[in-house]
């Protein structure tokens, strides 16, 4: 596939299920006349605790339809998907492909004062070693903790993002950095910035949580404009979602991760 | 498919994941010279949130992955899978197909005392009204509360299944129940029994538990013995396990379901 997509062609969005919506959110606000197609593999989600081989060959399928859907431009909004086949999607997809992962490095390197960082994430995550080996190859003297957070995901999607029991996972499972004078926090997982509020409680105000979608945002426009690709239509965007599961929940759901209302959405069985 | 199964051939065991080796454990107890296929669909899971539909589509998949090894009796160890799609199982199979919840129905029919009765499960168990129907037809002046209870799996499957955070989200969730004689509660899902010891301590000791799986175990083997297909030999049996990601974790937190050492599980891409 040779054809140069034109600018008025979608930026195609790919997540496991929900949480990408918080990237598409960031760049809506800095692309705000691009078109969009996202795709959440909800039929198959989470992605978070299943192995490397089954995630990058659901990743390589999702991708695909999206291809075909004539996009100009494929973000992985899933930072379990980045940690695990993104080389496989840049090396397979005919388009520019950008994960949430480099920009999140970029700003926990940019932001931290005192290298003593902190990254959480889902088992997958943290287990490829990818947020690791980059921020400790950029800051040699890091001081890095590494903690998977399995129990966040469902609790956000269950709508307990802001309610007291996730206070005591958070608890639980930040205990080891109690001892750690932190200063950076990367959220790597795009459901946990919907917990932000009380993880920045938890950990208390000294310490920057980085969300990395709007440096994402930022990376996505930069490459458009250099490629020419930007949309210079000033109508209004077209929005298109795609779910394999439940297409009424998506709606629903999807909102709080949007923020802004989603009116169709359309079943694409996998 | 005509062909009479033999005695020897084994029982198959199809769930979502791990919890239904809880059902396994209980029919190893009461068959302990069955063999036995198991397949669970970890890259799929969980079923619990997903919609009817999908869920009928992976169960037949399954089923028939199942039939193809030859067995001679389908056990559908998930609740989820039973309360939406055991019908198009039974109606699709060439062979017996046995589910977990009617076991469930006549254990909580012959406990409770008062008819003050609770089920717990999966969102897509308690949405589908199967167990609170026939519950209610078989005692027309029940008191049912039916509560779904999602944060449960993702505990047992972390390992939380006996922490001080699950008697939160116990608490939480069992709240409706509060001010109700409840006399029996129905566990409505495979991984609950995991968690019974701390449901018991926030009920209380006047409450029963019913874990459907010891009636579903001995209604196989009434079936079984029906059509005289209960295997005569007493060798050892013979286990296999197949699952559709990552066998090394099933075996490694599939004892903890099983209660027995699990050797070898074979990958079964879906």
């Amino acid at each position: 596939m040779s054809l140069t997509p034109s600018p008025e062609a979608s930026i195609g969005i790919f997540d496991s299920g929900f949480g990408g919506l918080s990237v598409m959110r960031a760049i809506r606000h800095v692309l705000p006349h691009e078109n969009i197609i996202y795709f959440g593999d909800t039929a198959r989600l989470p992605y978070g605790s299943k192995s490397p081989e089954t995630i990058i060959r659901y990743s390589l399928e999702s991708a695909s339809f999206l291809i075909d859907q004539g996009i100009k431009i494929l973000v992985v909004a899933c930072n379990t998907v980045c940690a695990v086949a993104l080389e496989q999607l840049q090396q397979t997809c005919p388009i520019p492909v950008v994960g949430v992962i480099q920009s999140g490095i970029e700003q926990v390197v940019k932001t931290s004062q005192t290298g003593c960082i902190a990254i959480l994430g889902t088992r997958a995550t943290i287990a490829s070693g990818v947020y690791q080996q980059q921020i400790q190859a950029r800051l040699p003297h890091a001081d890095l903790s590494a903690i998977s957070c399995p129990l966040f995901v469902p609790l956000v999607e269950e709508g307990y993002g802001e309610h007291p029991l996730t206070e005591l996972v958070i608890q639980e499972y930040l205990h080891p950095l109690r001892l750690k004078a932190v200063d950076t926090v990367l959220l790597g997982c795009t459901h946990y910035p919907l917990m932000q509020a009380i993880i920045q409680k938890s950990l208390g105000a000294q310490v920057t949580l980085v969300d990395p979608a709007p440096a994402c945002a930022e990376h996505v426009r930069l490459l458009l404009e250099k490629a020419e690709l930007l949309n210079q239509q000033t109508t209004l965007p077209h929005y298109q979602f795609y779910v394999s599961d439940d297409p009424e929940k998506f709606r629903l759901l999807g909102k709080t991760f949007l923020n802004y209302p989603i009116e169709h959405v359309v079943l694409k069985p996998v």
